[in-house]
């Protein structure tokens, strides 16, 4: 039986996605794609010349994560072309889209047109294997900014879910004095279990000027004016908060403090694995259709 | 400001419980707990002819955990006087009850004489903290019922929820080669962010046959005839899932399997942290009921 | 081309020996064992008259590790006949012997005979392997011995030699507090790569009322009457070092310390694992014998 | 008592020594860094005009790590002055010189003049304590020069020594899948207690296919031309030895492989925590020189 799979857009991760479906015996119907070079040398991937041709001989069809960057054309890096998104979907019926951040009027739209949607950044096990990058894109980035090794230094990890998780798993693992501050008695006893620090966010105040490094993964601002005041001078934040970040960046601009506001590691640091993340959470979603 | 509490029966964790109030300042009123030799040494301590007497001085008051062993009386394995449970509940008048595993028609009672109660068994820092100990209890029996070192044995965790994740975690650190069996891919996902080697349920019965241990935390027979034809005659399997447990243990029997049903290990094992747990999770108690 | 091997004397790990042995495609001569009823029941064992019988067939003779328990007779816990060492070392001439912990007298007199040996207890690698299962004993030892988790206990481990390195390794696998101390600097600097907590021997008296329990690896005794002093009424304190040991005795059973003198874990805690060392290091004999 | 000491020339890891020096109440005089604006912000710091005006409060000189980079003048990068080893030797008489990387003929001047020296970087705790800034520095190159995560990819240390072994810990730490290649039966054995997979040298050729990361420690050309061709094409090697290294570069060249060559990590990405590496071996000088 003959495997065939329509991909439209999409940047890296996509092309190396592309690839191991070939790897695993798919054929390719591409649009969108057609300036990478490395695509052009398969033999089972077909660069269409419309997106209609992409779509043909696939029920399902594999779009940019995410979907799109400017909420009006797709995200296609890789391409000369522009598609717009409402173009797009008008093109979809019969199918099944599978893409990333599908926003709430997109997602409006595709019901309306009874088109079935599947958001991979909605899928928790897609969402876990990002935190491996993340978390790991984070190291990379405070090895760079600081003058000290990890090993040894006082590192500070507020919020204790997903990320922070993974996180602390890591840096402990490299060798740095770890710390997790939480709200919940509850996460403060899983905190004690994985043998890190804990601090409760009511002593948070008493112990923000030990630390060399500080890494915000809470998605509001903790770290605001008067936190900022307790900081050490030489200390370096990162943030993985979007918008608008666990920090007042204001204030720490101010105080002329080294913060770093880190989005979209994954993708960044790590398009292969990325890549891998997104093929794994596909072969679940194609499953589930079957 | 005097700080005192009522304590009313329970086991060694209950003295200990005792001893760390005292030293933290209390004063504590005690019935049912009058055969510990330790307690009458303490100064602060007072040993209370009855039980109204030990009520008097404390709107708080400290029962066993397990409330009762036997559905009838008080768990009180340090005194030699029986104590019905429906006799206790009627002088609580007033008072609100701490206990562990308060059952179903207990609770109904309480609730008709609208007696305010907590059970610390269903706070969750309570239970993840007695993950700990019943992971490193789990150990102690692995090390025990086996002739081969845990570093280098292959070890399936199956059921990757509180316990699966802290025993699995001190199994790598100890040096054990780890396999975790989950059915959620959003678990399978964690187990690689973990690090340790994941399988899916469906592909478990190709797996069974190469662990030296395997411990189930699933409180649902995964382990049943089937699977049992499949794992090492010499393997070691240890159920930790309460009443029926993970495994079928009467083909356990026949097919002469090692197998050993290990519950209520933090109690047996580490009294002593049990009872650090039981005060943290007191003292959260406490300062809510302010 | 056919393996033969014999095989004399030994305890349960020589027996676990000759199983895998046979199972790897050998044909082994045994002497002394015959009371195994493993053994037994092997296709390819054979159990021999007399020793010279069991010698006949092979160039290399596996003895006792060790080689004599009482410095008269083979060490032979599985048969009820005596062999007597000298009477043995008679029979071996134009062999190699390979055996365990062959003391002075001994190989004068395998030297005067001209017989080539070799003492599998002064292999660097068998030493080191075995360092594993004497680490895991000891965390066995600990769990028993203490009413609380080693998870989160402060231990000490004194000396940070082979088994100091794989025990603070494990301690802190499993979460302990771990603490070392060494007296050589560049000792004091592996502690802190490691990321254990370093205390040089100048400092360990202001330190030594904090520990939950206290490992010595120490072959002289560091701790003495004076630092017994200082150490924890409810310590638990454990000796890993053979004759006299790191721990004056004395003065510990009159302060009433808790204090458990652990000599030999590996072949006690974990015979099925010595006994794939004790394969592996004579596979590695066996190659440089060629 | 007051405390003095002179320190001539160095690096940027000498600037902040100099810091840390005056942190913990040395007055310190220095020569060949008044370019150093950090410095002239500090009260007890002197910038002597001459380097005999350095020199004469204190015994003990500190010198550049390395002491000379071009065996001509003194390694002063925070001066426009230059300094030639044979006169600054010549100031030398009564002190001792503590400084890095002291060569033979060097050596010999300071040995004919009968002037005391001590060459850190053959001080075994300093070694060993870089070997963290260098472990920790090749892991943010790896992080830097692949697409994929550490965490998950297949990586193999060749060499288990001082790196090897710091280095093997943090990146499983960090969650890679790490193996590791040793000669000696001894190292395989430790390489297993520590938890990693074992190479042997010997068995090499048949895995050198599997590996996403390459990193030597060898200082021998270990990955000649018949192993490079056994290596993946999409490989990352590292090469943490000094000339010629472990790898044979015109070979890798011609393949077109990515090979790092990366020396004296520990001053380029962690300046700061090589200069408390610096100062802690500094003192133990000191106090054995009293």
């Amino acid at each position: 039986m003959e495997k065939s799979i329509a991909v439209v857009g999409g940047d890296l991760r996509i092309v190396k996605l592309v690839e191991m479906l070939v790897k695993d015996g798919y054929t390719v119907y591409t649009y969108g794609l057609e300036m990478s070079e490395d695509l052009l040398r398969l033999d089972k991937v077909e660069i269409c010349p419309t997106v209609n041709e992409a779509l043909k001989s696939s029920k399902v069809v594999v779009g940019p994560i995410p979907l799109s960057s400017d909420r009006r054309n797709l995200s296609m890096p890789f391409s000369n072309i522009k598609l717009n998104v409402e173009d797009f979907i008008s093109c979809l019926s019969g199918k099944t889209l599978i893409a990333g951040n599908i926003v709430e009027d997109v997602r409006k739209k595709l019901e309306e047109s009874k088109i079935p949607y599947i958001d991979l950044l909605k899928r928790e096990e897609f969402t876990v294997l990002n935190t491996i990058a993340t978390a790991e894109g984070t190291i990379q980035i405070a090895m760079e900014e600081t003058q000290k090794t990890l090993h040894g230094s006082k590192v500070l990890v507020m919020g204790f879910g997903r990320i922070g998780k993974v996180l602390a798993k890591m840096l402990d693992g490299i060798g740095a004095k770890v710390y997790c501050e939480a709200r919940k008695n509850e996460d403060i006893a899983w905190i004690k279990a994985y043998g890190y620090e804990p601090i409760h966010l009511n002593h948070l105040n008493e112990h923000l000027g030990e630390f060399d490094i500080i890494i915000s993964t809470i998605p509001f601002q903790v770290l605001d004016k008067e936190r900022l005041e307790l900081v050490r001078k030489d200390v370096v934040i990162i943030d993985l908060a979007s918008n608008p970040g666990g920090v007042d960046r204001k204030v720490a601009k101010e105080k002329d403090l080294k913060l770093i506001w880190a989005l979209s590691l994954p993708g960044k640091v790590a398009p292969l694995t990325s890549a891998i993340y997104i093929k794994e959470t596909l072969y679940h979603v194609l499953k589930e259709l079957q």
